[in-house]
């Protein structure tokens, strides 16, 4: 887990066809032969796919010598993850700016209503 | 927004220094002069990786034309973590396991107890 870094792992992320491999794992473990049917791609290609992929920390495959079954990786991907949410902050924040300002609008409204009905 | 595509926003955080100016950027507004500094860089060599980042989308650069300010930018973010998250039921789901194995393991253990204690 440690030698996985996330320079590596956003590389691996930069390609539409890793993502949409990575995504058909996330359903359940599946063989090479099983991803090559979806993707329409031969094993060759499927594999080198893998290969970036696994190599990136993402996936991890089993031992089974004939089917080799992939799954992706919980620990690497969680990394991403963390990473991104250290990023929440900025929306959370700009939403908050968005309710102040939609607060003092509705307490605006509400002052104006006032006057208009003569309180 | 619809314009950036998670590849190149992947491929923009594939790089520890790009990253680094983004976490920079995640603390306040920064010219391109003041990110030099922190990062002993040239103002060209800020430039380029700046350049990376905007094309993106996950900053965006003032009109001032002297300074140019830049900020990261909430949207394409969020669409990293959105995307993030839908992973982490993988996770999750491990979790939940654990959990049950855990629940599992205490009923046993109750159970056994009973036993000892002739119930």
């Amino acid at each position: 887990m440690a030698a996985y870094h996330l320079s590596t792992m956003f590389a691996a992320l930069a390609d539409p066809t890793r993502r949409a491999i990575l995504a058909r794992l996330a359903t359940g473990e599946r063989s090479v032969t099983e991803l090559t049917e979806p993707f329409d791609m031969s094993l060759p290609a499927v594999s080198k796919y893998l290969r970036v992929l696994e190599r990136a920390g993402l996936i991890a495959r089993g031992r089974a010598a004939q089917s080799r079954p992939c799954r992706p990786e919980a620990g690497p991907l969680r990394k991403v993850a963390d990473w991104t949410d250290g990023y929440r902050a900025i929306w959370e924040q700009r939403c908050d700016r968005f309710d102040t300002y939609r607060q003092q609008l509705k307490a605006k409204e509400k002052k104006h209503g006032r006057k208009q009905r003569g309180e």
